[in-house]
């Protein structure tokens, strides 16, 4: 028999049983807390134009874009991200809300990348979008309810890191960079390429200071004490009032009760453009990749007709069900399933049994005697 | 602004609002119930290779498939029909199981149809198979699953249409016709075009008796006496055996306490070729097309590797809701938000509030007063 008969393309897979079982109670808590938040549900295509994730929405790259065309000749792709998808709606269906907007979803994002990565190139993420509405109080709920629903979903151990881009681009500004130079220097410092970085910097002929400033944002990370040593290592504005929106963040968290779950990283600088200011990954032991990715994308609805803030998240599902699985992680909730067995002789009264324990919640099968 | 920034291509679209939330809602009913019955969940793929769907398989023609291909060159489906994939993933998993096994699922098929056809190509559907077990017990088991679940999900005034394949192979078989032949004829008598049956069963010379029953077939539908009149227009065998099995199949259901739901059709024969015997659609009031399709396949599974009888069912849920929406259907469990205002000044004190709420199980937004 083929091999392209029994078995799933590379990067995609079957998941049953125990796994499948225990991925739909996490979901579940997950959204439960989510929506406890006022968050709504919406779902989009599973594919879209292929201008929905384009270059300039600062999505993934057109190359790891899954692409097909319709009857029509129109170039359609299987969604990379949810975020482009939702500020799409956001536009469409409340261009003229004032109001701010809470928005959830659950479903699957496709990246065709290559074998060599090791990556799913189909992975479930569940995550909520806050539109309309600008202030760090925003900022701090959607990183409360972040805390919030892992914790509900059974996992104990996590570290929420927060970054801020605007502390980075602040001293790109002081130093004259235009955004290309801005961009290029962002996948340097996020890839730990310090010599690249210092490279570039020499190239252009960045002032010393700033040079010296931006070669050190990757190492303000650490508890929020961090926070003055980077307000010290900065003079403009801009990347000053980046940390004091830092500083009021964490006393807003404080108020949450979650603090212990919070950290800081200047160096976190993200690989999707739309990012602009507060930005944050949850991390646990048990996966290499953050479980959760969030940060806020003012300009992003402009893109699609709205001018409009927002901040979202995600949290990659298939990831963090695997940490809790190495982490021994029990979860609440799994349902049991009862056998029942029958023979022609007594079918009729199985049946009323079995029918009795169905409608008192039990799950339960019934099956053929001989076949025990 | 392009046209492609802000609309979904023709055929799929953005659910939101009180529409998503009574979809969420059905979903959780439906599967509730199936899952009483002893059904795991299973996941799989979005997209699969293009042999699980092929021609020989009996789903969706080729035409109507989304194709696209990986980095490695092999040709990807979009799953247009979640049978085949569980097929694969039982024939897999399962290889030396005897005992009978049950899965659900709940998933996006796609079918890329001309837009002139005004069909859905995103479908949401939620099915059921039970795997290993060929008699009428478990025909009986789907059927009456079926019918509880659209019910506990708040639909009242429906019909399940039941038939036989057997019935019209057996006259075939009687006739002589080939398989081709077969199949022709069964798409002109789906399709009601009896002129095209009687030219194509005059062009064969099939017998005069076998003519006038097999147009005679799509005459047998009603409540279960047609089933007597049925059974009076055959002389075969295998013609009466369907007959019969549909008969206990009946008594089985009215064990149930289902056969107010139930009817039957003799002419109904299926678009997917891998159907083998008992065939059943549901239709409600509000919707052209049938929200429930199953049946038994019982030769799906060794094309896959494993031999074994299987029977399944979904439910088109996107269909279903159009109907509930039509009908006014009041669905049970839809949850109100509530919202909370808070100045700078309150936000401690409002947001100790919010939290007892959301500790409550209610949903509450938190927005700021200057935004009502």
């Amino acid at each position: 028999m083929s091999k392209k008969l029994v078995h799933t393309p590379e990067g995609v897979r079957d998941i049953y049983g125990d796994e499948k079982e225990r991925k739909t109670v996490v979901e579940r808590l997950l959204l439960e807390k989510i929506r406890s938040y006022g968050y709504r549900d919406i779902q989009t295509p599973t594919f879209e134009f292929f201008d929905v994730f384009s270059k300039e929405v600062g999505t993934t790259p057109s190359k790891e874009l899954y692409k097909f065309f319709d009857k029509e000749g129109n170039t359609l792709v299987l969604r990379p991200d949810f975020t482009p998808s939702v500020a799409r709606c956001a536009a469409k269906y409340f261009m003229d809300e004032n109001v701010p907007i809470r928005l959830c979803y659950q479903g699957n994002t496709f990246s065709n990348t290559s074998n060599l990565q090791g990556k799913l190139k189909e992975a479930t993420q569940m995550g909520a979008e806050l539109i309309g509405e600008p202030s760090v109080y925003a900022d701090a709920e959607l990183i409360a309810m972040t805390i919030e629903a892992l914790y509900h979903a059974g996992l104990s151990d996590f570290q929420i890191s927060i970054g801020n881009l605007e502390f980075f681009k602040g001293i790109c500004e002081e130093a004259g960079l235009d955004e290309e130079t801005e961009l290029e220097l962002r996948e340097f410092i996020s890839g730990k390429n310090y010599f690249g970085a210092e490279e570039l910097l020499d190239r252009i002929k960045a002032p010393v200071k700033d040079k010296e400033a931006l070669l050190k944002v990757g190492d303000f990370f650490g508890s929020v004490d961090i926070l003055k040593a980077a307000r010290r290592a900065v003079t403009n504005a801009r990347s000053g009032a980046a940390i004091e929106r830092l500083d009021t963040l964490y006393q807003i968290l404080c108020q949450y009760g979650v603090e212990k779950y919070v950290s800081f990283d200047l160096g976190m600088l993200s690989k999707y453009n739309y990012y602009t200011g507060i930005i944050f990954k949850g991390y646990t032991y048990g996966v290499g990749d953050a479980i959760v990715k969030g940060g806020r994308y003012d300009n992003l609805l402009a893109h699609f007709g709205k001018k409009a803030p927002a901040i979202g998240f995600v949290i990659v599902v298939d990831d963090l069900l695997s940490a809790m699985d190495r982490q021994g992680t029990a979860i609440a909730g799994m349902e049991p399933c009862s056998r029942l067995y029958y023979t022609e002789a007594d079918f009729a009264e199985k049946l009323k049994e079995v029918r009795r324990m169905r409608a008192e919640g039990r799950h339960v099968e019934l099956l053929p005697a001989d076949r025990k």
